[in-house]
């Protein structure tokens, strides 16, 4: 077998051959396939598309590539939860505590933000001497007596994804949706995960601008997760304003355990809601959505998801009077306020700008090097649809220099669009894809 | 500007810039630019295509990468020719002494032959003491003098070429018009051409299968020529048979011989007679075609076609006794005939196989590395569109090695098609693109 025999057949537009795509996998993880070979193909790809199988083939090749996480020795059916990632994304620290409180076990992989999104590690690092660092075997032991560990992705994971992500990312070779789709499943399925939902973001904010993108990406990855046996559901959700109100790491972190004492933001609650009712289905824990956002509900009423939240900061090491006292979590200097200049309804707040502006705060990393301010980041008012009166407090920036506090609020002006009516209604979830 | 950007660029069908391109040739020539990415582009090029522009501009970058050949110092129009590649391909070897003969100076620069199909300076080494090591002086001073010279091409003209080729030899992206065009160009205009004729072949022998393919390629050539102000003419001339009766080194040298001295195959002769023609158009000698053809034919009638041929030879080390009497040159030990199995209308002979079973009896190179036995090849009696009596001698085989040469008569015999009719007309010449 030849690699340019392989890239020629792509080229060509014909469907690659299970040990064709195993062939280039492992060729290209190991060091005998060069980075122009395996660009050209992907460059192949691009044009000439990949087919559901060879998409779930590409996926199970990556997976083979490296370590395989075994959770076997985890009571119950292992269900995974993945964003592609947006602004003021706290479901996450969310919607865990909440599912492992009804009982189904999250053992979670998680990453670092960059760019404009944020991560869950590093919001859950605003929790004093909260640490990722598990052994596998500690990892394990969390998940059986608490319901919940979460520790950061190794690089012994999916090597094969690692190294071509890489390439793509300098080869004008992203965005290509057997190449994502295999991306993000191939880092679940190594992860051990029995089933997985996934929540794919549309709008200006996500990595998917369009719902018809969105919807094929999701697609994709579902119809992976039937082909090597991971029951898999995605849902599409709002990304084209922020979701909450809060952006920011530990920002974020105090409102998600507000959302778990039952003062959740709307949108937030509703996409916890979708996501945890079928997580709950594919844990076998309810018949339906509605069982499902029943049972949620009530372990927030009852206050054991804050109870979880708590046993699962605490074994991984973190400081929980934050929990019960959410004014320990230290302060940005500055709070500057950010006031509407006309009456009106707020038409559009450009979710990618907004985690721009973020960012550049220092709530999120311009490159991976970058170290990142825990306390930062942005807390909106008043959200899409809503109606301002002039001077109304729109948002607040929390900064830790006035200078960049006081350009933020200026810049964050311009993406808040205040418009005479405001008609479209988008949704909060575009729909589900089972 | 980024190469990442320039990559994105291509892969959305926009066009690129001068300086885009030239950004792209000269980093990737000084090894700023890594392979991974060109090969990138490359791939993205294949897909979108570039337009008439951009290929010009992409040619003269490239002739820009090294050094060029400057031929100021010669007097008159400096015409080259240069063909696309084929089988039993002598034209240069007779048409260079005939237009120098016409008063149009020849300054060439050729390669040598791979695959299936042969180089002229191969061929020209059957000359004994013939050598292509002429200093830059000297060639010129050659020209001036004899009115033709014939040098190896360095690596120093076009290193660009030189590498990208070798990148799309391994990746796939070979055959692109623009890609090939500019590659062939700017080695001609490197070599110091005021004006180029090429010979497009076209036919299962050559590098384009269908006449489609082969005019676009000419337009595209030509495109660039006058982008870029040289004159350039191309002839699209059939490549489905051997052209002439000869393959091999030394015998292909016979022949041509044998053409100079009014003897020649007719295809090869009409041939000639439009490439040379339209040279001496382009070097300001004659007015039109029939000026020029009956110039050529002039020049064989009084023997200083020949004459010019045993003077080139001379100059450049080789022993031009062989041109008086072709029978000294060294002789394959085995010649084997090739007899018709039944009688017909020889209907189609398979140049890219002819040509491959010449290469492997040693005529040619399988890898640059390859040696080659000048004495080998074959020897038609028999072309398309002539009926054949069975037992009739359709070719013979000239082998060193017996079991090679059987071997090689062998496959022979299966790329000589007879039929009971043969009806259709291929032409020798399909077109002038001017």
């Amino acid at each position: 077998m030849r690699m340019y025999d392989i890239i020629l057949k792509k080229r060509r537009g014909e469907e690659l051959k299970t040990a064709e795509i195993n062939f280039f996998v492992e060729g290209y993880t190991k060091g005998g396939i060069q980075d122009y070979q395996a660009s050209a193909l992907l460059m192949a790809i691009f044009f000439q598309k990949m087919n559901k199988r060879e998409t779930s083939d590409l996926t199970m090749a990556m997976v083979r590539s490296g370590d395989q996480l075994n959770l076997n020795k985890i009571n119950g059916v292992k269900v995974d939860k993945h964003s592609t990632g947006g602004v003021g994304d706290s479901v996450s620290l969310v919607l865990a505590p909440m599912v492992a409180a009804c009982g189904v076990p999250v053992a979670k992989m998680s990453g670092r933000g960059l760019g404009h999104t944020g991560g869950t590690i590093d919001k859950l690092e605003a929790f004093k001497g909260f640490s990722v660092d598990l052994s596998e075997k500690q990892f394990i032991k969390n998940v059986n007596e608490i319901g919940i560990a979460l520790a950061a992705q190794t690089g012994k994971l999916v090597p094969a994804d690692k190294k071509l992500y890489a390439l793509r990312d300098v080869t004008a070779t992203v965005d290509n949706m057997s190449l994502i789709a295999s991306s993000i499943m191939s880092k679940k399925i190594a992860s051990g995960a029995d089933a997985i939902v996934l929540d794919v973001k549309v709008g200006d904010g996500a990595f998917m601008k369009t719902f018809e993108d969105a919807k094929a990406l999701a697609e994709e990855m579902v119809s992976i997760g039937k082909n090597v046996g991971r029951d898999t559901v995605a849902v599409i959700s709002d990304m084209d304003q922020p979701l909450g109100f809060a952006i920011g790491n530990s920002l974020e972190v105090i409102e998600a355990i507000n959302t778990l004492k039952g003062n959740g933001p709307k949108d937030l609650m509703e996409l916890v809601l979708t996501l945890g009712s079928n997580m709950l289905i594919l844990g076998k824990k309810v018949e339906n959505e509605e069982e499902g956002r029943k049972l949620l509900l009530q372990v927030i009423k009852d206050g054991s998801a804050l109870e979880k939240l708590r046993s699962f900061v605490k074994a991984q090491g973190g400081d929980v009077s934050y929990i019960d006292n959410t004014e320990l979590f230290p302060k940005a200097k500055y709070k500057i306020e950010v006031k509407a200049k006309k009456a009106g309804v707020i038409s559009k707040i450009h979710a990618e700008a907004v985690g721009i502006i973020a960012m550049q705060l220092g709530a999120g990393r311009e490159t991976q090097e970058s170290s990142i301010d825990l306390c930062v980041g942005i807390i909106f008012n008043r959200k899409r649809g809503d109606k301002v009166n002039k001077e109304e407090i729109l948002a607040i920036v929390y900064a830790n220099n006035e200078e960049k506090g006081n350009l933020a609020a200026e810049n964050l002006l311009n993406e808040i669009i205040i418009s005479n009516s405001y008609e479209e209604k988008i949704p909060i979830i575009y729909g589900v894809i089972k």
